[in-house]
C-alpha cells in the first residue's frame, strides 16, 4: 500500500527535476550566447533564473509542509534534508549561470581570446553532471552518484588549464586582459557549478546510504 | 515553563555560534598571515576548516534528533530550517577561508602588489558581517540582520574597485599578472564570504518574521 508520504515525496522530487532542467536549460542558453554572439539569450537566462527562484521558495515550502504535518522519520526525514539541501545548491546554480551572463555580455564586447573555447568544453561535463546528479537522485542510484565526483575532477583540471594558459597569455598581450580575465571568471563560475553538482551528488549518496561522505571521511549518522 | 525543545534550540545556537566563531578566526588568521608573511597560520586555517566541517555534521544530526523526535512545527520548525540553511553557509564559508589560504600561499612567493592592502578592509567588514549575522540570529534582531545587507554593498563596491585597479595594473606590469590575480582572486573569495553571511542574515529575517526576503521579493510563507 502507497503510504501519503510517498505521493508526497514524489512531488517534491518532480520539482526537484524540473529545477535541475531549468539549470541545465541556463546553462544551455548561456553558452550558445557565447558561442553565437546571441546577445538576446541572456534576457532568457535572467528569466530562466527568476524561474528557480520561485522554485526553491516553493520547494522549501513544501518541505515545511510535509515536516509539520507528517513528521517524517528514518528514511524518509534523511530524504527530506537532502531535498531542503539540494534546493539551495539548485538555486546557487542559477546565480552562477547568472553570473556567468553577465560577464559573458562584456565579453562579447571585447576581441576574443582562443582560450575561450574551453569553456564550451566545460560546460558541457557540468551540464552532464547536473543531468547525472539528479538522475541518481530521483532513482537511487549511487553508483551514479560517484560517478559525478570523478566528473567533478575534470571540471577542475580544465579550469586550471584556462588559468595557466591565460596567465601566459596576458603576459604578452596585455591588450586582451579584459577579454581574459572575463574568460577566467566564466572557467570559475563552471568550476563552481561543478562544485554544487558535487555536493548534490554527495547528499544522494547520504540520503540512500545514510553515509556522509562529505569533507572526504565517511561519517555514518 | 521552559518546553524540552527550548533546551535543545538553545543547544544548537551555541553550536552555531561557536562554528561562527571558528570562521571569524580562520578568516582572522588567514589576513594575519597575508599581512605577517607568517606561513605557519595557513595550516591553523587548514585545521579550523576542518574543525568546522565536523561541527557541520554535528549540527546536522542534531537536526536530524530533534526533528525526529520532537516533530516541531510553525516558529520551532522554522528555526530548524534557518539553522539547517545556516549551517551549510558556514561550512561552505570555511571552505571560502581555505580557498584564501591556497592563493595566499602562492602569492606570498611573489611581488607584492600595493592593491593588496584593500584585502584588509574588506576581510575587516567581512568578519563583522559574519559575527553580527550570528548575533543578529542569537538575538532574533530582525533589524541588525537588515543592516547586514547593506555591508555587503560595500564589500562588492570593494571587489569591484579591486577588480578595475588590478586590470588596469596588470596593462602596464606584466610581471606582476600572477600577483594580481591572486589578489583578484582572493578578493572574489571574500565577496563569497560576505554573500554568506548575508544569506544567514536573509534566514534571521525568515525565522522570525516567515517572511522570505530572498530574491528581492517578499514571500509570505
Amino acid at each position: 500500500m502507497e503510504r501519503a508520504i510517498d505521493a508526497q515525496l514524489d512531488e517534491l522530487k518532480k520539482h526537484i527535476l524540473m529545477m535541475g532542467g531549468h539549470v541545465e536549460k541556463a546553462l544551455h542558453e548561456v553558452i550558445l550566447a557565447l558561442l553565437k554572439k546571441e546577445e538576446h539569450r541572456f534576457q532568457d537566462v535572467h528569466k530562466i533564473e527568476d524561474q528557480i527562484n520561485e522554485d526553491q521558495v516553493r520547494v522549501d515550502n513544501f518541505c515545511i509542509q510535509i515536516l509539520a504535518k507528517r513528521s517524517p522519520v528514518a528514511k524518509d526525514l534523511r530524504m527530506i534534508m537532502s531535498i531542503i539541501k539540494i534546493n539551495t545548491d539548485l538555486e546557487r546554480m542559477g546565480d552562477q549561470a547568472a553570473n556567468i551572463a553577465f560577464t559573458a555580455q562584456d565579453y562579447l564586447k571585447r576581441s576574443p581570446v582562443p582560450q575561450a573555447q574551453i569553456l564550451v568544453k566545460m560546460s558541457e561535463v557540468v551540464r552532464k553532471m547536473v543531468k547525472e546528479s539528479l538522475d541518481s537522485f530521483v532513482r537511487g542510484d549511487v553508483e551514479l552518484a560517484k560517478k559525478i565526483l570523478l566528473m567533478d575532477d575534470e571540471v577542475d583540471t580544465n579550469k586550471n588549464q584556462v588559468f595557466n594558459d591565460l596567465t601566459e597569455h596576458m603576459k604578452k598581450n596585455s591588450q586582451d586582459i579584459e577579454a581574459s580575465l572575463d574568460v577566467i571568471l566564466m572557467a570559475r563560475n563552471l568550476e563552481r557549478l561543478g562544485d554544487h553538482a558535487t555536493n548534490i551528488a554527495e547528499d544522494v549518496i547520504y540520503a540512500i546510504t545514510g553515509q556522509d561522505i562529505r569533507h572526504g571521511g565517511i561519517y555514518d549518522r
